[in-house]
């Protein structure tokens, strides 16, 4: 039976069947409702308000009876029984100031890079011998012998698309063409023959940039790199969000919605769209900043274009790899915890759907396990720990908390599934680094007053994962909170208040708005079950580092170096997170912050196949080790869950601190 | 500027832009007007009637004066330029009388078939250990690991579309699965590591079929045989017309209409329509046979269905091998006469676009040059000329005249053009062999009064090739023309007249339908125009067999054996043959009517790669001979231009039964 679903902000009525979900319903209608938690009901944020008629609600988790009483409800958990109207609430909408400029790192050539060494692609210019009535070879011999002539490649190998091609070009451009061919030179990556990925009319200059990509995908932010290979640069550096993100926020999340319906293919192409926006992006960047270094007398042939970019090596976690090929990933979620591949087979853009030049070879790094993905292995290779006899702590705090130990000897890693907490999820006035995100927090020990800063020149907002260790940090140190989290209620001072979800502290008053014409704006405050939240993060991502280090009998105290990738890692402040027991407590000059290894350990393997070699070989030897089984795990975790940790004795420098915040009260 | 088009069969007029073909009018009215010369206007068939408004008529040929001023207009050459009026004429349908009875050939498996030594398609039924907490190992690992423990494959190969599958078909299995491998085996024709094709949950029955296909794509006919490769038995054969002939009914006219607007993709559909048509009868006809010898209790999983179908080897002349890869083939029309490619690679039927299993091999067989293709090639092999010790003249007679002359230690081949002719194309009244062609005549020596025999019971319409064989030796006999195929007009019969083309003989009296309600039916003649189109074509075989003899230095007196393949060779009378010089004149047995050997070399090739890399030793070791570069062709093809020939000492036998009828007379 058919229903009509009236949008107040759509054009017109929708008509659906009984029982579809709200969120399908809006779908349909044109509209995107946000589904943080991949449509759980876990979240809340895709709430609506029914003005007329009814729903079925699975569930009303996250509302309270006064919202339900209301018609608020819950789009993803709402079940269309009749005809009902629809109010849309205002979502929070994730600003891109993600820009270029921002996320830019400056990156060194390998030294002594030689692109005919170092890595497969080929670009030949080829003078073929035209056909006559005494020479009938057809086209496709008369090319694999030019190239064969000039390179000794015996079996060039070919694809249908191409082979429509070939006629044509080689007529047009009067039997002179430029090839690209993939090498594909005996690595231990690939035991195919060379193969042919572009043919065009003409000679091509020898100057002109040979274009490849290194591509990051991580569950929130997409990285993309323009790389001319003849040189080895970085031409452009670009990253956005990644559009899934409306899908879910963690990859758990992610992987019940491509669970549904046709949410796999949906999820596919959101990222699809992340990506190739980005390709386009890096493009115009560096076509621009070439007119500006060359002036308006630039050929239009050397105006980029993705269709120019032969080769992308892409690095991602398992569950993002999994999605942008669309291989099912329910297995990463489910006991055993198994991906579909981890070691994935060389492809073609075509086949994968970048908007890249279609027979372009796309090289998805190997991962080694659910948990600890091609993100980590391409991490690890770039923070050079496999090449160094130190004992390295690498770990990648990003949306998963992933953690390896060891040296160019030995490596162990696991994953300790820390939870979108840092970046703003489950907590209630959480957001991520964006403009108003409060990302540094000081607190004065006497009158409990604090002192804030905000990114960009706006009213404060929420939380960023910086401004939650900042203030945990901050409220911890100045007894607001004791080492268990709790409240110490008894502080002269009404920031600790009963808020609706029990104890709080406000950082920010907001206003009511009366008088003079401002919109109102809610307290900023922090809760007793956000606290939980962010003690269960840092105790699962601390209590990660002592199960490595107690499975290989390596005290946390022999680590040399803590080698820290993502791009939440890059805004940490270590002295607060060893404070609040996140990071091991030792020396800060031990500490290195990386940015994002994952896209430059992209960047090593697009550049040279021995680089591309050790990748795999990294994934191949990190022994790994799955928590959820072990039972040290929660005995560490546990001990974790205290401010900075039941055992202070690892935190020298926390508790001479707090020794004398103590003295000092 | 839009007209509108109304067309009588319509139900509506549409609006098409000035300057657009009557033939594209009626196409986006979703109209199929007959282009048998590929909308060059030289075959007239596509006459319509303009009864309101005018278009532009680029061409009038094959109109007489009378027709256009009736109206009538080609619609391959006429322009729309204003709204018009089109009543479509009754067009000549093709009756699909190729039954798959008719067609059927006895096949031997060849002695001693081994399907696990001989061809490369392998199954194999595994049993996976499941994964645990303890064994994380990702799930193509795992396969690929099951797949080396059974048969020693270390690097199997998978496509993306395979890797979305495995993980639901491992667990659906419960870890047990059965593989289909694509061993790739180090033959000539491959330099591909093995390959997984097909992946299914639980275990298939070891006696279950193994089914490949072996089709052959002929100008006018599409051959397929399905083949169980683990018996090597052909379990069901198909035939049905090209359905491009009615964008062309030789590949001169087919080639033109690909390379205008849409064509290349369109000829591209309709001849994989009519192989998945086929593919689709060969499983029903095994599906009922089998059926049939089991009775009902026949498990569902043993009706067959085209996606069970593992690979296909396929033969055809170049041109068809290039519609159907929709590579562009104007090359092969255009001097120096050269094909984009001879030796195609391995593809899989998804690029194809057969409806077969879509990661079954397809395997296109090698050709030698534009007018020598892979069914030349695999009739070479099928015909076992290049085994033989004796000098053999090999001729698939179809819709090109290719010949063959050569043994074991030498083959030399020419296409000699020779139209369609004898196909009934260029022939007032020809027709292909279908219901009511007449297939055979003899004429009074006395009285002129001619007998005929009819295909199927049903007036006679119009003389298909051996009955225009047959009437062309009857008239030369019995001296209706004379040896240069000048009309002996002072013979005492009215059945020889001045007709609209000049000259012609009256085969069939019409009717005017007059008293007796019938429909009013033509006189079918043969005229002074056909005859020289029919003497142009044998004469270019025989000039074909005259040159390949000299380029070699081996009189055709010194050929041992006459092997005569195609369809159309099928049904051809000898004799009659001989006397018109089509043939060579010596002694009846020393012919061989072989039916289809492309299709028998197909599948040869299908079930042995031993065969298969014959194949491409005989496509390389084959010298091409083109004649339109040759000037001794010319030479021998002004002298064939007579009946039998000039040198009637070529032709003995015709001379003693031409001096019998002389002194008859």
């Amino acid at each position: 039976m058919k229903h009509s679903v009236v949008f107040d902000t759509a054009v017109s009525p929708i008509m659906v069947e009984t029982g579809t979900l709200l969120t399908e319903a809006a779908r349909q209608a044109g509209i995107d409702i946000a589904q943080p938690c991949g449509g759980q009901g876990r979240c809340g944020r895709c709430a609506v308000q029914v003005m007329a008629g009814s729903v079925r609600q699975r569930s009303t988790l996250r509302l309270s009876p006064e919202d339900v009483a209301q018609g608020y409800a819950l789009a993803c958990q709402s079940v269309v029984e009749g005809d009902v109207t629809v109010r849309l609430l205002p979502q929070e909408t994730l600003e891109r100031h993600l820009t270029t400029d921002r996320v830019a790192t400056a990156v060194s050539v390998p030294v002594g890079y030689d692109p005919l060494r170092d890595q497969p692609i080929r670009r030949l210019t080829l003078t073929l011998p035209p056909p006559s009535m005494d020479d009938q070879t057809d086209d496709w011999s008369r090319l694999q012998t030019a190239v064969r002539q000039q390179t000794g490649i015996e079996q060039l190998q070919i694809s249908l698309p191409l082979l429509q091609q070939i006629g044509p070009v080689l007529r047009k451009g009067n039997w002179q063409v430029t090839a690209v061919i993939d090498a594909n030179p005996q690595s231990p990556i690939s035991n195919l023959p060379p193969r042919l990925i572009a043919l065009t009319p003409g000679h091509t200059p020898a100057d002109t940039p040979l274009w490849g990509a290194a591509i990051d995908i991580g569950t929130t932010t997409v990285s993309v790199w323009l790389v001319d290979l003849l040189t080895g640069e970085v031409k452009a550096q670009a990253a956005e969000y990644n559009r899934q993100i409306r899908r879910g926020e963690d990859v758990i999340s992610r992987i019940i919605y491509a669970s549904k319906g046709n949410g796999r293919e949906e999820l596919r192409q959101l990222v699809l769209e992340s990506i190739n926006t980005l390709l386009e992006r890096v493009c115009q960047k560096a076509t621009r900043d070439w007119q500006l270094e060359i002036g308006d007398s630039a050929p239009i042939s050397n105006l980029q274009s993705p269709i120019s970019i032969l080769k992308a090596t892409i690095a991602g976690n398992s569950t993002m790899m999994h999605l942008l090929l669309g291989i099912p990933a329910e297995s990463i979620r489910l006991s055993p915890f198994v991906t579909a591949v981890n070691h994935i087979p060389p492809l073609t853009a075509r086949e994968v759907g970048l908007a890249i030049h279609p027979e372009a070879t796309v090289d998805c790094l190997p991962g080694v396990a659910s948990y600890v993905g091609a993100d980590i292995s391409a991490g690890v290779l770039a923070s050079g720990m496999a090449d160094s006899e130190q004992v390295s702590l690498f770990m990648d705090i990003g949306t998963n908390g992933e953690t390896v130990l060891g040296s160019q000897d030995w490596l162990v890693t696991c994953a300790c599934s820390a939870g979108p907490a840092f970046e703003g999820a489950g907590v209630q006035h959480g957001m991520r680094a964006t403009r108003g995100a409060i990302e540094e927090v000081w607190i004065n020990g006497d009158t409990y007053e604090p002192t804030i800063r905000v990114i960009g020149d706006a009213p404060p907002r929420g939380f960023c994962g910086s401004g939650l260790i900042s203030l945990l940090a901050e409220m911890f140190l100045t007894g607001i909170i004791d080492k268990g989290g709790h409240f110490n209620a008894d502080r002269p001072t009404d920031r600790i208040r009963q808020g609706a979800h029990g104890w709080e502290y406000v950082v920010v008053w907001g206003n009511k708005g009366e008088g003079n014409g401002r919109t109102p704006t809610p307290d900023i405050a922090i809760t007793h079950v956000d606290i939980d939240n962010l003690l269960r993060a840092k105790a699962a991502i601390y209590a990660g580092f002592t199960v490595l280090a107690d499975a290989v009998g390596v005290p946390l105290e022999m680590v040399e170096r803590v080698l820290i990738g993502g791009a939440f890692g890059k805004y940490i402040n270590v002295e607060k997170a060893v404070e609040i027991g996140l990071l091991p407590d030792m020396p800060w000059e031990n500490f290195t912050f990386l940015g994002n290894t994952a896209v430059l350990g992209a960047y090593y393997a697009l550049l040279d196949e021995k680089q591309r070699a050790r990748v795999a070989d990294i994934a191949s030897r990190m022994t790994y080790i799955e928590l959820s089984a072990d039972n040290s795990f929660y005995e560490a975790f546990t001990s974790a869950l205290f401010l900075p940790h039941t055992d202070l004795s690892r935190f020298p420098s926390v508790a001479a601190i707090k020794s004398q915040t103590l003295t000092n009260l």
